[in-house]
């Protein structure tokens, strides 16, 4: 059984305090598959312009990444170029060109319609609606999504809500999509009004799971060596599915751990620029992380 | 044995976006010592005006909180006056007015000059290193500081830090102090210029201690009826130094049990305004936050 990932598949041009890069390999869907792919085999549907440099994802298909979902149209690919200041949290975008991502619709190959997880990527809710109406049977649908379609597609996307099973987003969108200040009220109100199972993201002060009741924290990975934030958040997908897909069920244990995996993907996903830091990563050293983030968090009462 | 705590006692006027109260009781040694004396004996030096309601300190006093050492003094009480808006963690000053604490010098009583553990609130580190100069025989000293101090009076700041044992300031309060962007980086600059042990508080978001090469990550109580932010982090030493005292060892393990209940004292204090929760809580409000956060936090590898 395999994880679906829909998603961008783009050319990032990057900039940050601590260096720069151009048309690196990117995009939810590409950070996505480095990620989980230490952990499960992955089906990847996305869109391409023939401009794409693919031999760059070939560590993916060392590792089991099925690409035959991505298809390739004459054009230009979507990029995305952006830059970081201080504030690492939120770069500015320099320019976003969509090319080939424009007419983007996703075509699910029939025999990736009943992955074990589905993961939808922060793409039009539209499209990510698309995907659910092609796919025949899956354990646990994920989505990612974003202020812009907060704000332009509401209602699209409180329907795709009502549809998936985990929503992954940040701080400041659960905020701004449930219209209230207050973290915790805000994600108690997705989860009324969609997943029962929220994760939270914040950065580099980790993750807060929500599952029905269940509070989660997990921290951010104390990074010195941070380079890139670009794709943390769907390295932290592939990570928590990952593990998920590891696990086989979706108890409290499983879905907590999972969290943790998340955070250490993301924290290794901004070592280095675009996806350096996961072609280079070993199961070995993601125990590692997940080892020593559990020294960082537990405790005893007395 | 008993803790000592020399800081500001105070008349605060608070606006959030929750309410407001006009001259509430509180300061660094207010906030302090209504957290810390739920576990130890507690004294406290300061100074107040002869207009201090100090009728709303009784409640520490039933918790064996000596007050003998704040001195009353002709003239007005030390005020400040401000006003948070939609961000929680920096208040616009609105008004400060020293008043008698303009004057002040602490003047620790012969019977507070050998406590167990002594925390230096948040005052000019001249008047730090006044108290440290006073006191014969501690355990282990503690301070907080702020960007004034790190600004203005780094030179004795930095002698203060060569001379106590655990330093407790905000994130942005410690890049500030190290000079560098990189939380991590900064603390670790701390640790090889002060004190060994280093809690770098983050708001909603936690806690980090620091103590030699350990990294223990605390969340912050997830809460829905945030109404007044202000002492959170005099509230968190409280709770810190409150429980460590407790444990009557300075280990790995109970430094992280601390850091726990500074967290979850932290925030009770913010649930209501001034000091108004910590003067209604209970140790057993505290027991039971403690194991929720020992469960919002705990998971297993397999």
């Amino acid at each position: 059984m395999s994880i679906l990932v829909v998603g961008s598949v783009a050319l990032d041009s990057l900039e940050t305090p601590f260096g720069s890069a151009t048309d690196a390999v990117g995009g939810s869907a590409v950070h996505f598959s480095a990620a989980a792919s230490l952990f499960a085999p992955v089906q990847v549907v996305g869109v391409i312009g023939d401009d794409y440099p693919s031999e760059q994802l070939a560590f993916l298909e060392d590792r089991e990444v099925d690409l035959s979902g991505i298809e390739t149209v004459p054009g230009e690919s979507f990029r995305w170029a952006g830059r970081y200041t201080h504030d690492l949290s939120s770069p500015e975008t320099l320019e976003t060109r969509l090319g080939v991502f424009a007419e983007f619709h996703p075509r699910i190959p029939a025999e990736f319609r009943s992955p074990e997880f589905l993961f939808l990527g922060n793409i039009d809710p539209r499209l990510q609606l698309e995907v659910l109406e092609q796919v025949q049977s899956t354990r646990l649908v994920a989505c990612d999504t974003m202020n812009y379609w907060i704000e332009g597609s509401r209602d699209d996307l409180m329907t795709l809500l009502g549809r998936v099973d985990l929503l992954m987003a940040n701080d400041g969108e659960i905020r701004q999509l449930a219209g209230q200040a207050n973290l915790v009220s805000a994600t108690r109100w997705v989860q009324e009004h969609g997943p029962s199972r929220v994760v939270v993201k914040k950065g580099e002060h980790g993750a807060i799971l929500f599952h029905d009741e269940e509070i989660f924290f997990v921290p951010g990975y104390p990074l010195e060596n941070l380079n890139d934030p670009t794709g943390a958040g769907d390295s932290f997908a592939g990570g928590f599915l990952g593990s998920l897909h590891g696990s086989g069920e979706l108890t409290d244990g499983a879905l907590r751990r999972a969290a943790v995996f998340g955070s250490a993907l993301g924290s290794f996903a901004v070592e280095d620029f675009g996806v350096r830091r996961l072609a280079r990563l070993s199961r070995e050293e993601v125990a590692d992380r997940v080892r020593e983030l559990r020294h960082m968090t537990q405790f005893e009462l007395h």
